[in-house]
């Protein structure tokens, strides 16, 4: 088999308040990403807006947009122009009052391959995803695009092994996670370093246990009283980092993928093989006391 | 509440060929964990024996006992004595030619609480599992014991996050891996080192996950072509390393484990809070394609 051709390009860039800017500014490096060899290209979390999350305000739903829509749009007309596969992270309208934390999928001809909706909303100060975010119906997904099969998961998706264990079984090759996390001011700086690796360890997890790539692309730069920590990465399925990005600037994680290595790992580390699926039953319940 | 008193002894040692010899050798290491302030105390996979699963030799069966036997009797005699928690590792000979890697739990007070049977059984170059072990049935374990709620997962079972939630789902506040893992001598350097900070990141990730201590118990030395890496550890709730034992020297892990830190983690990190057990069914399927 001819091997696919994968290089992910990961934007983390800072957000102001003006949607147009901040789109203006994605397409911009979408386009550096591409330049760079990119073609497979992929936002963080909500990259047109602020992260509006930091607030319950209801006014702010107006922020959401329909897919397809005009940012979907604009990015499919860019992929078929560059050649590149490009996965963006959009507020949803989906129907009146039905709002989602989503991801278009588009392929490197500019078809709109599929949506992935956020399966798990967070809520927390500062994080207050739960007043805007429908919970995605849409289960685990991966689709097959001309530079890899790509699987999406969303933020406080990527907490959850569960998620990342069903989106390789879809068949996904790299998994990305558009990304909005941050240092809280409240924190104590070591609690603060702590939750950040935890953050990168858990991710680089799902990489190991499914043998597969991970792509995390999270945004950086002072919102309020969090500073979004960047640090967007990719690693490889024995969860080696290729990339790291910078905790505190702007930056393109540029990282050749070899998928071929994704079925030399699975023969030396034959999770897939040994998973013990008669026992797993209980994974849909709440807790078992 | 009256917070439970835990504090881990992690036995990493050298085993030689005699399991007399190395029986004594655990006995004793138990009683100085005990007096160094362990209440919870731990032994690498398969203590009494060499890791004989590096071939594959009818005759080795021999090696396997009854539990409760010989060696439970001496383990719950002394934990009796000690006053102190023991989970033992080995090698079982459930009936006539069913033969499981098990553990077992004994409370502080001498009682034989449960086995867990390794449900995960590996098979590779030097690992031959699948002929010498049948897959447990057990299911995924919690015990109450008097020193904090205990679950066992044993060595392949760590690569397996479905076994860790289900552990945690099973109510353990610690989770504890005796494991028999080592480096490949015809391995290269940075593979070996990949393969041990995978090893390492996987139960980490299982820990912030699931927000409960993780406590890996690894052999250490040299058996034919493998190194054993050592380097037991326990981590923390939010991931973090309390104690990482030597690659390469026989060592004691003790570690005071703060089992009011879950509950506090998980009001943080509320990853229980919103799993989407709705979406999880096929986990019991082994692929989705």
């Amino acid at each position: 088999m001819t091997p696919i051709p994968c290089t992910v390009g990961l934007i983390q860039m800072r957000c102001g308040d003006d949607p147009d800017a901040n789109m203006a500014k994605a397409l911009d490096r979408i386009r550096e990403a591409a330049r760079r060899g990119a073609n497979v290209i992929v936002t963080q979390e909500l990259f047109r807006t602020p992260y509006f999350c930091q607030r319950q305000d209801m006014a702010l739903f107006d922020l959401a947009e329909p897919i397809p829509g005009p940012t979907t749009a604009a990015l499919q007309s860019l992929a078929e122009e560059l050649g590149v596969v490009i996965v963006g992270s959009l507020f949803e309208r989906r129907a009146e009052g039905l709002y989602h934390n989503s991801a278009a999928v588009i392929d490197a001809d500019g078809t709109l391959l599929g949506i992935y909706r956020k399966m798990h909303i967070p809520d927390d100060d500062q994080y207050f995803e739960k007043f805007y975010f429908t919970p995605g119906d849409t289960g685990f997904c991966a689709w097959r695009t001309r530079h890899g099969v790509i699987g999406v998961l969303i933020c406080w998706d990527q907490w959850y092994p569960e998620a990342a264990r069903l989106t390789a079984m879809a068949g996904a090759q790299v998994i990305v996670c558009p990304t909005a996390i941050g240092w809280h001011d409240d924190d104590p700086r070591d609690v603060q370093l702590a939750m950040s690796d935890a953050w990168e360890t858990v991710q680089r997890s799902h990489a190991i246990a499914n043998s597969v790539y991970l792509c995390a692309i999270n945004r950086v730069g002072r919102e309020g009283r969090v500073e979004h920590f960047g640090q967007s990465f990719a690693a490889a399925p024995d969860g080696r980092v290729l990339h790291r990005a910078s905790p505190s600037e702007e930056e393109i994680v540029v990282a050749e993928l070899d998928l071929a290595r994704i079925e030399s790992t699975r023969r030396q580390w034959t999770f897939l093989r040994d998973r013990r699926i008669d026992a797993y039953g209980d994974l849909t319940q709440r807790f078992l006391r």
